[in-house]
């Protein structure tokens, strides 16, 4: 069986995250994964066993995706055109495939992943926007920009970023490496844009950094707070987490 | 009692439109009158009879405003700020209000207008962009933009509109004055922006226009059609209304 892999967009407001959760079996809940597999099969002409599509990344509820990967195995030979075409006449709106190519058989979306860019969105308004509650963190109260950019590169590079990890955190280690870690500043917009890129993040890591950011610009921590939050590995110290609404999952690069 | 003037911006996806509707006396469905109401009256500690809020244009189900204006009179003389900073923490997020300024007795939201502007937004992508389904019309068919632009000035001045009319219009005269037609490419996003301002317009006329124009832009409708509609004034022979999600009320001018 041919084997494809998909570069996905989609809006993640309607959905209860990107992987299927069952309940007694049943899936109770929207989820893009539920609803790839469901394209997929009927594309498929639903085949048994029924194909299962593996994605890169398991973005939360309300999370948002530009370039989320997957892979999926096909009973049949198609051109990648028409996998792509018939995917998105099936799809509901906000899931979008950008690209498909066919790939080789041990391709696999989530292990051979090599680096992650992900882009988190706050808008700084007085009142939030309302095109853009779905579609940023909201962050009302003062900031110095120039407190995060400083505190920005301490991000980078090897660390054991336990600090940053949230509970349902289950991977052996905690040592991530950040290679980019910047910020933008949309006047216009009155907004924040974010940009991190590392081999692999922790559970609701991202959320967890800017929330810490945030503070530094609001002056509730020291500008270097996070050397000292890196040193003491204790998530108690991260208290506030940045909403989904603002994360959007930019880029997943392969070995 | 003081009255006071709004303006609003709302996201219209999640509304049946601006208007309260009743039925049996009874709110069934979420609208931004009637999110208004309960915020004004909850403000105003729910005096009797209860105030109402009275808009300048009844949108329809999912068309959003940047600049809706409002009037509605409190049962004392508040500042303006607190006035905007109170219904916006009162207000669903999907409402904000921009400003509040206390005007004459007389003032009146709807019957005062002067002009109003809309604008719409077409999406050109192959596929929808999952983030633009409820923020843009979609027209995925090929567009020759020159001839759109060579249509446009057709629509300018003195007419009868009544081709571009939906049913559901109830007013005495079909004649409306279009003082600006315009439109702006945006190739990054794959977007076309309409702008049109007129002293009012007709129950469905822009999205009809634009439906109308997006034919001629197809080569569907000779460049000139509009000419030919606004002779014949039947409905009939403007087919395609252009979805609500791509309609924005843009700006109201008063006198």
């Amino acid at each position: 069986m041919p084997r494809y892999k998909a570069i996905v967009s989609y809006d993640g407001s309607d959905f209860f995250g990107f992987q299927v959760q069952t309940k007694n079996g049943v899936e109770r809940q929207r989820t893009v994964q539920g609803e790839l597999n469901k394209a997929v099969n009927q594309m498929a002409k639903n085949p048994t066993p029924a194909i299962k599509v593996v994605g890169a990344s398991r973005t939360d509820t309300g999370v948002h995706a530009f370039g989320q990967v997957v892979h999926f195995d096909l009973p049949f030979d198609i051109n990648v055109i028409g996998v792509r075409k018939g995917l998105n006449t099936l799809l509901p709106k906000d899931i979008i495939i950008q690209s498909v190519d066919q790939v080789a058989n041990d391709f696999h979306a989530r292990f051979n992943t090599h680096a992650k860019r992900y882009v988190y969105r706050v808008s700084t308004q007085d009142f939030t926007d309302p095109f853009k509650r779905f579609y940023t963190g909201h962050f009302q109260w003062q900031l110095d920009v120039e407190r995060i950019k400083i505190a920005l590169p301490d991000l980078l590079g090897e660390h054991d970023f336990a600090s940053f990890a949230a509970s349902g955190n289950q991977t052996i280690t905690t040592i991530r490496t950040i290679t980019r870690a910047d910020l933008k500043v949309n006047n216009d917009e009155q907004e924040l844009v974010f940009t991190f890129e590392g081999n692999a993040f922790l559970y609701n890591q991202i959320r967890i950094m800017v929330g810490v950011l945030l503070e530094i610009g609001n002056g509730r921590r020291d500008v270097h707070d996070i050397i000292r939050l890196i040193a003491v590995k204790d998530r108690e110290q991260a208290r506030f987490t940045a909403p989904a609404s603002g994360l959007y999952l930019d880029e997943i690069y392969y070995d």
